[in-house]
């Protein structure tokens, strides 16, 4: 799994039906540290998080696990919010 | 999911059977501010996506959820057409 | 899916034995416009494909789905030889 | 599978269900050599590992077999603690 | 699949149990002209592959294919010994 921030959302009027239902945030990946890490994907959100908050992110397979439909065709989703990162090094 | 445009498309006369209906799509990958990043994939199209628009697309193993065959050799789908990006950040 | 040219092919006798009835071709990754990218990777031929010829390949989870096998340990197979290429940008 | 460090743990209060009873630690990615290599990512513990400890992970699809619940949505995981790296070369 | 070096192996007395019957080797991944290529991962033997050989290694879901336990949490695996890798370019 994957630190990230919500930063914005994506509105699709035309898209394959399972994933009518969905929201699409956008989510740039952060580091430990919560420095920025590359560019921005698109991930569905499962836990109600809001812009500007810090998530775990999963992507690949699993990532229609947590999804209230079957079958959908989605490679990243917001798994939880994050409310304390302690580092120990 | 990720962004991207569609630029372009392929013909292949000898292919795998079941890729036989499928539509395959050259996808350039984007930035959330559309700005190419990285090189051109070949993606499958499900949503009647045309040269220029920008698109959803998904990749690994859920990109054949959304196929109207069963077991496609596929790892990339097109699954929306983005209407708006709204950045928070 | 990505473009790729066929350049070459390896043997191997000590093998795990559902590979033993499959083609394993050198496939170099190339652009749209098939300039080389990256290293070449191994890929299992499902469609016929010879030395320079331009082909379609997919990775992941997929790529077994062509295979004339049942659980091949395969994350990487030749699905399509291409003909034409359009690019609209 | 990867070398890693633990270097830390998170905290979730607000999480996708099936995550409620797995322990989610920072793990900083490793060379052979026990270099840091990139970023650290988030891995569920299988295996009790504590911070310092040089383990090994997984990544992906497999990620979710050592978990004691059913479908968590989950692409990484501690599967081992390493006690002995032998390099030949 | 890979091009890929057997440069050591490596041991770990706590780990998840359906690892406990596997050989862990740590694998350099390398070119089509055995130059290494990035860092060594650790890889699961499956065909008595010894230090200093050359090697086809597969990564992500069908890595699991070739072993001899049900759901190892195994996300790289070793399945041939190359022979002779024959290049047309």
């Amino acid at each position: 799994m994957y630190f990230g921030k919500v930063i914005g959302n994506i509105w699709a009027t035309k898209k394959y039906e399972a994933l009518f239902s969905l929201k699409m945030m956008i989510v740039q990946p952060m580091s430990a540290e919560l420095e920025n890490l590359g560019e921005p994907i698109i991930a569905v959100d499962t836990v109600g998080a809001g812009p500007g908050e810090i998530v775990i992110y999963i992507t690949a397979s699993e990532a229609v696990i947590p999804l209230p439909v079957d079958f959908a065709p989605v490679d990243a989703s917001i798994v939880g919010i994050i409310d304390t990162i302690n580092l120990a090094h």
